[in-house]
């Protein structure tokens, strides 16, 4: 083995796939901390791999690019209250404002949601987030299982929308909506899409 | 002058906003036929500047990347629905409907939104949409003026998620909703946006 071949550390032969088990944890985390000290913008492959003590090359070679990086790197928690602990009708309204605190206070959802858009390992990530965190919601209050994942994917389309319109697009008067006015509209609605009997 | 400087157009000097917008005009041209015969991904600067007769870097210092370039080149027509024309209790439906065909056949607006989701011209391009076509929309249906913008954004945020949700992200439950499901969710929620009084 080359001196060379030590630094760059290849993934080939034998114990190669452990190797490549470290290289792959050593880049996360990295990515991980450069990420949440310099924001999704200003982190860079480069600084990545040299706090990793890895060669730029390889991180490109296991995640293609920043954006691939990041949705393999970010772990999020929605940190979604327990639906099933509060009066019924009440759950729209705790919702939404779960919601807009979490996204004004956490610019990673931000990042995730443009890596998302544009990169078919962001939009793995929100799917496995969507399946991991959205759904058991749906099941703490809707009655019939079968109707779980459609109750989701509905709150999804309207807190997901909200999101993209006024933290992405900022399209301005979705930006100048008081949050009591995104309450008293959206809460409804998300009401409806996790109660209402199926139209 | 060199024929170097003749092939290239340049737009410094007497005359200078006068080529620069020849040059503008040619790029955004041959942009709008190559994005609708190749689509948005296949489509290539080189392949536009070629068409358009002019140096690939000239595209690029214009329009800085295929993002910027997609959003000054293309048009969108939403095509909505006249909705004073409809009795007042189906315009929900109406536009949900509406929305769901173009989004249905027409590939553009996705490619439009995860440029608008990634790129500020992208995203300026949305709000200018979203001003000129959407805001109308409001003004054939609520009777207060002041209520206009906050209608329109509220009816944004409900059929930009569906589309986010179900064509970009693809999240599994928001692809398998049948249209007749996503209508009979969705249009109470639009019809509210657009005609509840204000809670």
């Amino acid at each position: 083995m080359t001196g060379n071949e030590r630094r760059t550390v290849t993934d080939t032969g034998g114990g190669g796939r452990r190797r490549s088990e470290t290289t792959r944890t050593a880049i996360l985390a990295a990515a991980r901390e450069r990420f949440a000290a310099d924001g999704y913008e200003r982190a860079t492959i480069r600084a990545i791999a040299k706090d990793a003590n890895i060669d730029p090359s390889m991180v490109m070679r296991y995640y293609g690019n920043k954006e691939g990086l990041f949705a393999a790197a970010v772990s999020v928690d929605l940190k979604l209250p327990d639906l099933s602990r509060l009066p019924r009708p009440e759950v729209g309204e705790a919702l939404v404002l779960h919601f807009l605190h979490l996204w004004e206070e956490n610019e990673v959802l931000t990042a995730l949601l443009r890596v998302g858009v544009t990169n078919q390992a962001g939009a793995e990530r929100m799917q496995g987030i969507f399946g991991e965190q959205l759904l058991p919601l749906a099941r703490q209050v809707c009655p019939d299982p079968e109707q779980h994942p459609t109750r989701a994917a509905l709150i999804a389309t309207q807190l997901l929308g909200l999101a993209l319109t006024r933290y992405v697009l900022r399209l301005p008067p979705a930006v100048a909506l008081r949050a009591e006015e995104v309450v008293a509209w959206l809460a409804p609605t998300v009401q409806r899409y996790l109660t209402a009997p199926n139209p």
